[in-house]
C-alpha cells in the first residue's frame, strides 16, 4: 500500500480527508502544535489518528512564527460576526507552513502524496485555501525536492476543496467519520466544547442544518 | 527603512547577502535548529548578526522532519568526494521550509523582502537552489498570504545565485564581510573549525584562491 501524509487538524475537513485517504493510502498524519488558540483540536486529532494512520506526528511551530492573528494571539477577539475581506482569524502562511512541513516528511517516507482538506466554498476566504495556491504549491515542491528531480512527482490531493459543509459531512458519514470526536471551533475550550458563534461554527452548524443530520457539536455556550 | 528578512545560516553565501541587504534594508535576520549535524554554524549567524541586523530568530525545526541525511543523521557519512547526481548532504525540503517560516515572519513584521544565499554555480547540486525554483517559490507564496491578495508582493532576492564562489567573496571583502567568522563545513566542531575535506569546504577554500585572497578558515584536520 502506497504511504500518504495526511494533514490532520482534528476539524471535520480534515477527519474526512482521513477517512477518504486511508481508503487507498497507508496514512501518516501530522497535526501542528503553532501556539494557536485552541489546542483541543490537537486532542481531536489524536483521537481520530488513533483510528486510520500508520502514525501520527505532532510537529511544534515556534512561537511568534505565524503571530498577530485572532488564532494565536490571545489579544486579538474572535469575531462573531462575517466581515469584508480576509478575516483577522488569519494565520501568516499557515498552509504554505503546513504543506512545508508534510513535504519534508513525505520525502523523508518516500510518499508521492499529500492530502489537505482546503475548502473555497464554505471557508472562511483564506488564500491559502484557494485552488490556485495548492497548484502553485504543487509546481514549486516539485522543483524543490530530489524526489521530483528524479521524477518521483508529488501529488497534492485535495478532495473537499469544491464541495459545500453539506456535502462534506454526507461523505464522512458514509465513510464512519465520529463528527463528535472533531473540534473546529476557533476558541474551543480545554474539553474540546465549541463556541457556537464563530465563523468556523457558523460554517459547521450550517452544514449540519443543509445535510439534515442532527449536530453531535458540544457547545459550551448559547449560540447566537 | 523598508525591512528584510535575511536567512543566515552562519556561512560565507549569508554573511555576504546579509552585508549586501544590509545597505538597503533594516535586516532581520533568522537562522534555524535543525538538529544539523554542524551547530556552530548557528553560533556563526549570530556572531555575524550583531553586526547588521535589528533583530535575529533561532527558528527550532523539529528533529525528523528533514532526516535522512548525511547533515542531519550521524550515521550518514558526510562524503569527501564528488558522487554523481545530488549528493548525500541534501536535506529534504530544507530551503522550502525555511523560506515558509521566512515568509510567515516576512508577513508578521509586514516585509516584501526576503534575502537567500543560494547559488547556482559552485553549488552541491542541490534542487533547492536553482533559479526555477526560487521563481515558483516566489509565485506560490504571492499567492498564499493575504499580503499577495492585497497587492504587497514578495520579492525573494538572489543576489548570489549566478555567482561563483570567488566573485561572491571579492563582493564580501568589499563589504567588510569578515569570513573568519563564518562557517561553511557540514562537519565543523564545536569551536567553528573546518574539516577541510567536504564538499562545502572544498568549493569554499577553491573560491579563496580562485579570487587571490588568503584563506582565513580555520581547519582541525589536515586537507587532502
Amino acid at each position: 500500500m502506497l504511504k500518504a501524509i495526511v494533514l490532520l487538524s482534528g476539524g471535520l475537513d480534515s477527519a474526512t480527508v482521513l477517512a477518504i485517504a486511508s481508503r487507498k493510502f497507508e496514512c501518516h498524519a501530522i497535526s501542528f502544535n503553532y501556539a494557536q488558540r485552541s489546542l483541543s483540536e490537537i486532542n481531536a486529532a489524536s483521537r481520530l489518528a488513533q483510528l486510520n494512520t500508520a502514525s501520527h506526528q505532532v510537529i511544534h511551530i515556534d512561537d511568534g512564527v505565524m503571530s498577530g492573528s485572532a488564532l494565536t494571539d490571545d489579544t486579538i477577539p474572535v469575531p462573531v460576526e462575517s466581515t469584508a475581506g480576509i478575516p483577522v482569524t488569519y494565520v501568516p502562511a499557515r498552509n504554505t507552513l503546513f504543506l512545508s512541513h508534510a513535504l519534508a516528511v513525505a520525502e523523508v517516507l518516500s510518499s508521492q502524496d499529500i492530502f489537505i482538506g482546503v475548502n473555497a466554498v464554505d471557508y472562511s476566504g483564506y488564500p491559502d485555501c484557494r485552488p490556485e495556491f495548492i497548484r502553485a504549491y504543487e509546481s514549486m515542491a516539485n522543483l524543490a525536492t530530489k524526489a521530483g528531480v528524479e521524477g518521483k512527482l508529488l501529488t497534492i490531493h485535495t478532495p473537499l476543496i469544491d464541495k459545500s459543509k453539506a456535502e462534506i459531512i454526507s461523505i464522512g458519514l458514509k465513510l464512519g467519520v465520529d463528527y463528535s470526536q472533531t473540534v473546529s471551533c476557533y476558541q474551543a475550550n480545554a474539553e474540546g466544547e465549541a463556541c457556537g458563534n464563530c465563523d468556523s461554527c457558523q460554517l459547521r452548524r450550517k452544514g449540519f442544518n443543509e445535510a439534515g443530520v442532527s449536530d453531535p457539536t458540544r457547545y459550551f455556550s448559547s449560540i447566537n
